[in-house]
């Protein structure tokens, strides 16, 4: 078994994709919030790429029965019933409910890798649960940091090489690392016990920070709180 | 001032190379060979994407001016006088004379870069040199790493990391650092006082030891062997 990391999100071309488990990863938030709002009962999130997929989406689904949520520039949605932060997804309002969640970066990647076989979701929140299913699953694994507008993120590769590390250690079998996966595997030793640092370090978190979304930061580092694996399929987002 | 790598050897547009002083790095092993032949007395090196363009503009200079240096597949070209070995490019051999050179990932990142204002050529063996010269040099500085066929290459990224770092210690002002400049800086202190150690853990390196050539990851791996800053302008690298 190999794992690959891509540290640019560049959509992948179809044989890179192909026979592969790809791992999303986008820490600050949209993973985070994906996994934060199934394990708090929603019924599915649909990510979509553009604020105007997602209200066209909305009005086709039975009133009730949706809500919408995303940013744009780290902020709420006119109109969204949620923004990006975690803490907003509360079991009262979710449970039961599909979510359509429109964001900068991750629910892009979602679209960028959609043709591959098995699509996981990854954040520090459910970091070894994810490592297990994706070593579980057999195949060759590429994760897949969101990225920040185009560019590397600090935050994604290191919830990345956390993954990496972990499935490392869990294999019987040697795994194979590319450069860029022994890379990420040393950002994340070298953060290992403090990952808010890292998070704060980056470019993503600095921004947050500023916006008066700290408590974000705080919350998207807390790793293992959950032991759901959300998969992509067909679009959507669900408990696998 | 700012310092960002591009972690995958993409050709910039135009409007990142603007008002930067670029360095390109490819430490297996063409900017060491730059390096390398020039502080024998080289008078200057043209790097050249093709074996073809190669053997064409190697005609047009006069008879005993020229050389002709390169690999494919980390193997001499046939035909060449030198392969892509340092050790190859003694003083007897190149003092005074033009070398064109072409290998698989080193050349063609020139071209990538041609257009920026100042393009410096970078290696552990005159790393503390082109760190200073580039903080002297008083304009934002792209890192732009060779990579390995297109891929992120971990010796490239260490090297990087090291001329980041040097700077961020050396410069009088802050330094403004980019995501993947702190990564590269924390990949470089995992491997600071062992390069070696992430040469040989390097896919390259590996490729290179199993064709019986460590000895040039060995002599790659060396730091400050000389002050020699090699600048690429108008297609042609001589010592600045």
């Amino acid at each position: 078994m190999y794992i690959d990391i891509q540290f640019v999100p560049l959509p992948p071309s179809p044989e890179i994709l192909s026979n592969k488990t790809l791992v999303v990863i986008d820490v600050l938030r949209a993973t985070s919030v994906i996994v934060h709002a199934l394990s708090r009962g929603a019924a599915e999130v649909v990510p979509v790429t553009t604020v105007e997929e997602a209200t066209r989406l909305f009005k086709t689904f039975p009133p009730g029965s949706t809500l919408l949520g995303g940013e744009r520039g780290s902020r709420k949605i006119q109109g969204f019933d949620f923004g990006n932060s975690p803490k907003e997804y509360v079991a009262e309002r979710v449970k039961g409910k599909r979510l359509i969640l429109t964001t900068t970066n991750g629910t892009k990647a979602f679209r960028s890798v959609a043709a591959a076989e098995g699509v996981l979701v990854g954040s520090f929140l459910n970091g070894t649960a994810t490592a297990e299913r994706s070593l579980q699953l057999g195949r060759d694994i590429l994760i897949f940091p969101s990225g920040d507008e185009g560019s590397f993120s600090l935050e994604d590769v290191v919830c990345g090489g956390m993954l990496i590390d972990l499935i490392s250690k869990k294999s019987h079998d040697p795994i194979g690392l590319t450069d860029a996966s022994w890379s990420a595997r040393f950002l994340y030793q070298r953060f290992e016990g403090n990952l808010l640092e890292a998070l704060r370090l980056s470019t993503h978190g600095k921004a947050l920070d500023a916006l008066g979304l700290g408590e974000d930061v705080l919350y998207c580092a807390r790793t293992d709180v959950t032991n759901l694996v959300p998969a992509f399929r067909d679009g959507v987002i669900r408990v696998s």
